[in-house]
């Protein structure tokens, strides 16, 4: 092998053999040497962003799409600007290596005042501030490159959350020999065949004569087990439900579908669905208090029969180690193994959404979000942003083949604007929908000018509401902190490099305006489409209006 | 006292008398009540930010013109968002309070996995995070709330550091008494007067008949104490010089005024005045990489006498605890005692900066810098970028009451635009000047919203060169990795609300059409001006291009 295969050429190498063809970051000047091996790399392809805060949100949602993502920054002003971004991979397990370039181990040894630091002869003050964010991390020394390469990349692969590398330009420009293992070969499964043979005993004992329900949640699509699901779904008649993180890993279409659950404010139908079987089986579920109206989710647990990451449960008797894949196939066997299982009678709304507006009058919350769903179609990423956005579409039926992202646990506004960038290089053959209100789209707008220089052409819906409407909701109705400056949302994608060439800019006030808009904007798939749609300050959707009702006496 | 006064009302009380009129942030359900003793108050005045880090770095800039800022955030995304900020402020010595809304104690208790968290059920990750940037930091309780309030403000003054306070709506709105003491009540005196007097007889035996200069930085103005160095300035005759951390110190039109040092890239006459003299007085002098060319700092420890935070020393010994303000009075009795102090003699180049390239011609960078300074005004506020700004600007004289601020330590391109919002905010009576590049300024675009909002009108030359021209200068000069996307900066203001009626917007390409801009720019006091200078990618201005030669081989 030739003397010219580096440390960052193993560590490039080993990240495209991760997942990620393209990378994400912003340079700096401890950085810049080794985006040299990521210009010249055939596996991979250089994105640059407008700040670090995007980068991070950007490589979320390609690692959602893909299973992996990759960013570089540099240190100190470069990682900080992202961190936020990593702690919400973190918690809504996304997983993403951040690789910051670092001062030269000689400026390091020499603990000189340098830039980028805090001026104490420190440097592994932010190494530390990234932990609690992280699974893994390292400093890429020329001893220890590929073990600690091979281990944070594994980690992150094995807990699906993000992990970071401090790579200096002087250890990366080292010479090294490539892989000659692959990633995946200390993949060791956790389960107990013990623990299994117990479960799916248990569960031939629990699960007969029971009327039952399945609650779906993030878990599934996280460890990739979409397939896997389906198929058990196929193969049973059981009704099924997912929470709003959860949404759109299931069929939505189906008589079986029983809607969105949500506590408290659910529809009665999935309510009674969900809490009045004699069986629940949930998998992946994780509850948070945005995704429950505040944990108001009324279940028995001696009905559940709970999958989860590395254990089960039946009655709250725990099985473990077992990975969710091994635990969902042993269920999978047992209910289709001849037993009785009962699906639990309910009463499907089948009807289509009624329009409570009329095509000529102000578009109302309570319709948008259905009149927005009419036209998605199978092959949509919808990014919907923690506010209006992410209540209103949890709440409506989607179509099938349709993805639905969202960050209801960590919430961090503004998040699916690059995010839906992300997803739509991971997945090129996909089109971004991002349901966005203007406050939020605010604070990471100018990424709206990597969209139009990547050519994604997204579909942007940017909901101009007149500030932070879920605020409102919640606190401060006409309060002025819930206001923001006044924008030109038509103008705004000019600013950024839209042109007539690459962008259709459309505003519409009226409900039969939107629907010709989202007809337009169909049917331009060469182009970017912002649809700015002028709604009310204080409409909400009908779900945000219990939830919030719900959330607000325990945040005062 | 009625009851009606509450822990958020001292909070905003003991923030209102530590200095700030003004609060900086982004509402969040976990502060949003409290948000509301803001509006209620009659000392203090919201002012919305686009995102979080924007606050922070507003906050940074209002910090440094009013020696205390404070801005409001919620928990986990609000506050990591803006983490980078804290450590900036952390690092150039910028008194921020940092006020982060957290869930309810009774949320907390119970541990749930609720929204803005890492859903551990464990609530205390992300004060832990921000330790390595602040100087002290407390979570508000009922129990603590006087003693822990005043402790945290009173060691950001003391220290002129970022501090963190957490706090829960519940506690938020739960009765207090006004404070009855004053917040200054213990800023005790560190300076030994044992210290002071052995000190003050080392001066005594050591100025006599020594060659002198006097080099003064950053320290002086974040301790306030200018107007005591220009007293000193003002009764001797030694020729003075400042590090680029502290340019506007001092006047740049005195005939004693040597220029800017910045060792191996100072200019000779600057260069001998430091280094070839028989007493070098430093006083609050912070040695940086970019402030020194690489600390090329090329001075004979012996001659040094210096005066820092608390401690002072001469050739190499050590006096302390002395507070600055302390050995600068006891300094300026010396110098003014009648000893004979020896200004190093020196030839000062009085004669006019010489244009390079011609009215029609194209603008050069090593032109563009001096045509700005001759166009400032005694009340502007000038934040340059870290970029081909701060380094350019760091080279040429500045007119007398002109405050020059950048971020030479932490460096975090997109630093200045918020920042320069923050101090006009600070400042009324002044006009903030921001020089900043095409790169930079799209990191933290949004903000322009802002200022368009608050009227604080500034003077924005946005040095349109096609992407980082600064990293380009260290290394990847054609990478494309330094490109960022086209976007169009003559529709950026007016995509963030800019009017005819509240903004001029400008772009020049020659010398001749940036000297009549800038005159229109002057004039204009009443409207935000985008004054838009198109400029070469590679062309740099002659500082940078010899400090980023003594960088690069120590970035490899």
């Amino acid at each position: 092998m030739s003397q010219q295969y580096t440390i960052a050429d193993y560590l490039f190498d080993r990240i495209a053999e991760a997942g990620a063809s393209d990378i994400f970051g912003v340079p700096g000047d401890f950085n810049l040497t080794f985006l040299d091996n990521i210009i010249a790399s055939d596996k991979l392809r250089w994105v640059g962003n407008t700040n670090e805060l995007n980068a991070g949100y950007a490589a979320d949602g390609y690692a959602r799409e893909r299973g992996f993502a990759a960013m570089v920054t540099t240190f100190g002003v470069g990682e900080l600007s992202a961190i936020n971004a990593t702690a919400g991979s973190f918690a809504e397990y996304a997983p993403v290596l951040h690789v910051v370039g670092a001062p030269s181990t000689a400026l390091q040894d020499a603990k000189r005042r340098i830039h980028h630091t805090l001026g104490d002869g420190v440097f592994n003050h932010f190494i530390k501030m990234v932990e609690p964010v992280t699974v893994a991390r390292a400093q890429i020394t020329p001893e220890n490159a590929a073990s600690e390469i091979d281990r944070v990349i594994r980690v992150i692969l094995k807990k699906h959350r993000p992990g970071y590398l401090l790579l200096s330009p002087d250890v990366a420009k080292m010479p090294i020999y490539p892989p000659t293992t692959k990633l995946d070969d200390s993949q060791e499964d956790i389960t107990s065949q013990s623990a299994l043979a117990d479960f799916k005993q248990a569960l031939v004992e629990f699960l007969p004569n029971k009327t039952t329900t399945l609650m779906a949640d993030l878990m599934v699509h996280r460890l990739g087990l979409q397939n896997q699901l389906k198929a058990l779904i196929a193969d049973t008649e059981i009704p099924y439900t997912t929470l709003s993180w959860g949404k759109t890993l299931l069929d939505e279409n189906s008589e079986r579908w029983a809607g969105t659950y949500a506590g408290v404010a659910s529809r009665p139908v999935v309510k009674d669905a969900v809490e009045n079987c004699e069986c629940l089986i949930k998998i992946g579920v994780q509850y948070t208090d945005t995704t429950t109206a505040g944990f108001s989710q009324n279940i028995d647990q001696k009905t559940v029969v709970d999958l989860h990451y590395e254990r089960a449960s039946i009655s709250g008797r725990n099985f473990a180690p077992i990975a969710l894949k091994d635990s969902l196939q042993v269920l999978h066997e047992v209910m289709t193994s001849g037993i009785e299982v009962v699906p639990k009678p309910f009463c499907k709304e089948m009807t289509p959404h009624e329009q409570n507006g009329k095509d000529d009058e102000a578009i109302r919350q309570d319709d948008l979000w259905h009149i927005i769903a009419d036209h998605l179609d199978h092959n949509n990423l919808v990014f919907s942003d923690q506010g209006t956005s992410y209540f209103g579409i949890s709440d409506v039926r989607l179509p099938e083949g349709v993805t639905s992202y969202g960050q209801p646990m960590w919430g961090s506004i503004g998040y699916t604007l690059p995010a839906s960038l992300g997803a739509a290089i991971a997945s090129p053959n996909k089109r971004s929908v991002l349901l966005i209100g203007d406050g939020s789209a605010l604070l990471t707008v100018q990424e709206i000018a990597v969209m139009i220089q990547e050519r994604i052409n997204p579909v942007i819906v940017l909901i101009n509401n007149d500030g932070y409407t879920v605020e409102r909701a919640i606190h401060g109705e006409n309060q002025r902190y819930n206001d923001i400056p006044r924008c030109d949302w038509q103008m705004m994608p000019k600013a950024f490099g839209a042109t007539e060439d690459n962008s259709l800019l459309l505003k519409v006030t009226t409900a039969g305006e939107l629907k010709a808009a989202l007809k337009q904007a169909a049917a331009t798939t060469d182009k970017l489409v912002m649809l700015e749609v002028m709604a009310d300050k204080h409409d909400i959707p009908p779900l945000l209006a219990d939830i919030s009702a719900a959330l607000k006496p325990k945040n005062d």
